[in-house]
């Protein structure tokens, strides 16, 4: 068995979308019980993050946050071929992460006991978004 | 010996504090001379930073810098039962990092001249943080 | 052959330079087919980074709008000794990152369509930088 895999997400639209339970099942049946777990997303308009997974209010405040931070009007873009909301999308994917690498051991994620992982997707129409995901 | 360890950290208060020894160590211990030490922090009001270990006077400019881009007043976050620290605390966490990855040889961190491996705490009262170091 | 190679690149200065090629290169040599690319920058007042390789306007708007996000004026850094770009460098590095990790798999990065491996330049005159690539 490889120890690659892809993972294929559909998002609604713009938000934090947790990941976790799927990246845990692919954890639970590696070949290796302990070692690197490393997600990377192959898009530059949606990124991953570690966020508390316990108060649904804080990823609402960070969300917001974040638009307020890079907001679609008044910035004169250039790159504005595919809507307003491209260029955002990019900066905010720029500011927080592509990959992430969480260690696990018995065939658990050493994640803290709020964490858990998020697709954060920045584009507002709903999109299909490939993870990589690699056991090491 | 396992390839992973867990450091336990008690930050004094908000600010970035140094653990490359204590990482450092670890790698100068590991049964492999050469490999990829990952860090990832168990908690999301705290994060991970790579920076300028010479001048101090460089760590407070980004400390007081990032302060003013998230301050606790003005912005009406509706997480704020853990007090008016909390929620910047995780946006600081999301817009900085939660994992590294340096690579070592010769049971040494390649780290460049000025760099060191900080935890940026940014709650405002001492906390204990737990830091998965994985030397794979 | 050993696990670990040192890019040494030459920026002409602030903005994005794309590696993808110099590091697709070492993946294809690698000895091993399949595993995990991490990139490492030895500096903090640069950063490493996945972006849009396609519309060069894309990487302008970036550019432009994190150069207002971190301006060299008005902030009164005390940490300004190398000059009024020095502290915004290492600013921008903290908000993005200095460490990537890339799966690939028959000799090729698992990279999406669009994107490209960037080297960040903050510091306004050309610069040598060195990127530790770790294949693993």
């Amino acid at each position: 068995m490889s120890n690659i895999h892809l993972l294929e997400i559909h998002t609604p639209g713009q938000g934090l979308h947790e990941i976790t339970g799927r990246v845990a099942q692919l954890v639970g049946q590696s070949s290796n019980a302990e070692g690197l777990c490393t997600l990377f997303i192959q898009h530059t308009s949606a990124s991953l993050l570690i966020q508390e997974n316990a108060d649904p209010t804080a990823r609402r405040d960070l969300e917001l946050w974040l638009n307020r931070l890079v907001p679609e009007q008044g910035a004169h873009f250039s790159h504005s071929l595919e809507g307003p909301d491209d260029m955002p999308a990019h900066i905010k994917s720029a500011l927080t992460t592509s990959n992430l690498s969480i260690p696990y051991t018995g065939h658990r994620l050493l994640l803290g006991r709020w964490q858990g992982i998020f697709l954060w997707e920045h584009r507002a129409k709903p999109h299909r978004r490939s993870v990589v995901v690699h056991l090491g």
